[in-house]
């Protein structure tokens, strides 16, 4: 039997339900829902949605209105609809268990202002993955790839509607070009290190759909400070719900 | 008249002729010529050179055998030739004034192991530059675009070739995209920043022609340290010729 757990998120008295066999939330889904924050726009879509981390989040530290969340799996898509129903979002969330692959069928072109999503991060590769348990597939591009989130966004996202992302930087120069061949202009980019002197983690990234070409680049994003201690950053973006 | 100084590279003995109205080099020649002292290969070409600071400070940090450096603008191309004199690098270090949309036809496909270029970084706009002076050619894409840089770059890399840029953050998506549109695979880049709370101001970029799809992104590097001075690492970058 599987354990479920309730997490509070430390924003706005929002609850998470999660269970030991499936993927957890990590310091990942707590950046990007801190990046995309500041977006305006009257609905929003997260693609590879799992529990619904960013969907909930968003509806604390934001005033979209409508948040959908996509997820393939059907054991994370019912923990999201658990949580929902926990916080009592049901006439603001919505969790969808389907293919992002479905998503312009199912919503139609350009219907959302914005669009999140953290995916899964490793290429299949040539190594066989035997095991496709929901773990692997939440982690491995077994059911969707980078260009198919891309490129699901790019024709669900409405006219300059944005694109928020969070990625491996191993994978920032292919998913910056990608996102420029759907003209999803890449905007605003931020990569996260560990501490100041070692290579990055992750990045963060957002698009604008028909933008122009010329992105900012933010300071660096660090986990540690000068001490080995948790940043100050970081620690604000875990405490303060809104801004 | 022009004023003509010789200055001192800090590397090697190593000197530079400039002149009070010409493009001066500045750190981000020292950056790039940094950045890709670790390359191995016969021989290399630096695009869009100007006065030659990047052929002649390779000619000091790297065993490569002979250094090519184009340039179109003839009172560049003419320090550069008094530079290679002066440092006595006739039979090392070779000056040629011609348009790099000739280089191919120049010097054959697939004939460089390495190419470096620290290209002019502004993008005409709509703005109508009057004064096309030699200090407005070698800062804005009047005679040369990105485009233009990396297509020749890409044709005149021998297989498994390297290329080495420096250039501004804002035009990083689209230096990225552009390269893997020629096959030059972004292999290894770095961000500059002012320091740790600032946004970069530069970024360098290798590329591998026809590499893999995988980047790796280095740990940022600061120009200064946290009490404003300049940082330990630039300072090393300055004195230190090769490694």
């Amino acid at each position: 039997m599987s354990k479920e757990i309730v997490e509070d998120l430390q924003c706005n008295n929002l609850v998470l339900v999660q269970s030991d066999e499936d993927f957890k939330f990590g310091t990942d889904a707590i950046l990007l829902a801190d990046f995309s924050k500041k977006c305006r726009g009257k609905n929003a879509l997260d693609l590879c949605s799992g529990n619904g981390i960013i969907p909930i989040l968003l509806s604390g530290k934001t005033n979209i209105s409508k948040l959908y969340g996509i997820e393939i799996q059907e054991n994370s898509y019912n923990l999201f609809k658990k949580s929902v129903e926990l916080n009592g979002l049901s006439d603001r969330v919505f969790p969808v268990c389907d293919d992002i692959k479905n998503a312009t069928t199912l919503f139609g072109k350009r219907s959302f202002d914005i669009i999140t999503c953290n995916p899964p991060y490793m290429k299949l590769g040539s190594a066989v993955l035997n095991d496709k348990d929901s773990k692997v597939i939440a982690r491995h591009e077994v059911l969707c790839t980078l260009e198919d989130v891309i490129k699901s966004a790019s024709e669900l996202l409405s006219l300059k509607g944005r694109f928020f992302m969070i990625h491996r930087p191993t994978r920032m120069a292919e998913a910056l070009a990608c996102m420029k061949k759907y003209r999803i202009e890449p905007k605003r980019l931020r990569l996260v290190f560990p501490d100041k002197d070692s290579e990055p983690v992750l990045f963060l990234v957002e698009g604008l759909l028909f933008g122009e070409e010329e992105i900012r680049i933010m300071p660096p994003l660090f986990i540690k400070d000068e001490s080995g201690e948790e940043s100050q950053e970081l620690k604000m973006i875990y405490e303060k719900c809104e801004d």
